[in-house]
């Protein structure tokens, strides 16, 4: 039987796990849920019903798992722990100072259900935190470096819209070479923020903005931009519609550590993404996952977990037997 | 309380672990024990026994895991089972083919004695393998590529070894760059195995040795060799000493996958290991598993478990609540 998926919120997100789904064949969207008005939502599944985000209740007989595909500043913090008392729910929740707090929510809600959450899914966290931990744990004596992009930087692209003048923008995060090069040969540089990435903005200009000052604003804008040197290029709105469309990403995590008696071995471990998508990657790391919260679930698991509580056998259809023969 | 480690097998991998020990404040080497006369074996930790391997089960009350540092030819098949029904155990074991016998031994031998074994640990199988069965859960359709190298093959140096004539030898497996560009381009080729490798074999000759029948021998060599383009280099022995002293290796496995609607989007995960030395290597992730078998036990659990089975917070000494808050 399959695993029946909800998917809760159709932004990019939503359409990556959409699309991820139709991957996996022992998985099924059985609904999407959604704020707007269910009609007037395209979803790009046939046969699939869209359905208003207060008949969820209705659906708790008929989904196995809930991925819910909400921003982490408002949507994730609230509709996680309502959710997580009727369904099996994963998310992606990305403020990084806040998971304590909201992991402890969660786990409450979910407890109370006796249903499973898994939290802060995705890259970053959840591949790249993983990564880290079990690098740094093999390796207790090193640092750890994480280098983002080259990609689109959802929220600094909106910072950028916020500025007076500006149409559009697609602002990228760039990895400096030099840091990466020291980094991989072992070097164990220490960096400031700006040595580690330079940040590009383009820029679509309103007719008549004063686009100087537009630049300075951007390159000067405290915790976004003033830490990095940033350059601006403005271009055409049918430049951006060519040319920035696709939202690629990626980047790595940097285990450097040394081992032996006298410490004298380098040892470096590297967990290198590179994304055309980013949404869609995402996605199909909240439906692996979603596999492993139905399947702890069916074992009598309740409550919140992370990356780090999960053995990875759950992540797979396959049996213990099959994994060991083929994959180990 | 420390978690006591033994170390049985005290070659280039005991070593390797008896080091990775000392980057462990948790860990604490109890003994290491050996077929050969513990009289005559220094090892490098100071007041530590070194103990025939005859008395191991007097130590059974004094040891919490049992990492067993012999090779998968003959030593581990054989000894894992017998120390499995006294100790938690962790081993190297890496013949591929091999391993589900393997662990149906060492599960039967391990449930019998109330005790827990982690077997196939290492990068490859173990970090690799991880990495490849992750990646495959996330991205299902696209292609594994696994590459070894630039390193020291210890299995292929020790057949140039074997040949008539040669003194001493020392083999490096190489990744084609070209085949590596094309994989990290998404490219999904397919290979055949001299395409992905070239090998490079450091050959010391016998004095009057026919070094031209040493090298067409070395090249055509069935398994080892014939299937690679080849080079062999002569060289004197204090080049070998001088050059060839250390075992680094490392390699990187890559999964080239697609997602969207229409497949439209390459993703691309590669895991990169760049080791100065491999037993140590090794050793270090023998260890950080080591921890996770105490914990387990310590939990009641027995059996034979992999990798695979393995939720990452158990490598780890620290709380649930401090990974989430600083590794997530």
């Amino acid at each position: 039987m399959s695993i029946r998926i909800g998917i809760l919120g159709y932004g990019n997100l939503g359409r990556g796990v959409e699309s991820a789904i139709r991957q996996n064949p022992d998985m099924e969207l059985k609904a999407v849920f959604t704020r707007r008005d269910p009609a007037a939502l395209k979803i790009r599944t046939e046969n699939v019903p869209v359905v208003s985000i207060s008949e969820a209740e209705k659906w708790t007989d008929k989904i196995d798992v809930m991925i819910l595909c909400g921003g982490s500043a408002t949507d994730l913090p609230k509709q996680t722990p309502v959710y997580a008392k009727m369904f099996n729910c994963i998310n992606s929740f990305d403020t990084h100072a806040k998971i304590p707090e909201h992991f402890a929510a969660v786990d409450a809600a979910a407890k109370e259900g006796g249903k499973l959450a898994i939290i802060s899914l995705g890259w970053d966290p959840g591949m790249f935190s993983l990564n880290r931990m079990i690098s740094t744990m093999i390796l207790p004596e090193g640092n750890n470096y994480t280098f983002w992009g080259r990609g689109v930087s959802q929220g600094h692209s909106d910072a950028c819209r916020r500025v007076e003048g500006v149409a559009d923008a697609r602002q990228y995060t760039v990895p400096v070479p030099e840091a990466v090069e020291k980094v991989r040969n072992g070097e164990n540089p220490v960096f400031v923020t700006r040595d580690m990435h330079t940040r590009e903005a383009f820029v679509v200009a309103k007719e008549g903005a004063d686009k100087e000052k537009i630049a300075e604003e951007i390159k000067n804008m405290p915790n976004y931009f003033a830490d990095y040197n940033t350059t601006v290029e403005f271009i055409t709105e049918e430049e951006m519609k060519k040319n920035h469309a696709e939202l690629p990403h990626g980047g790595f995590v940097i285990r450097s550590g040394v081992s032996g008696f006298n410490k004298e071995h380098k040892q470096i471990i590297e967990y290198n993404l590179k994304l055309d998508s980013n949404p869609e990657f995402t996605g199909s790391i909240l439906v692996a996952y979603a596999r492993a919260a139905a399947r702890l679930s069916a074992e009598g698991k309740s409550g919140c977990f992370t990356v780090f509580d999960i053995a990875p056998a759950y992540l797979s259809p396959l049996s213990g037997e099959e994994l060991r023969a083929h994959l180990l």
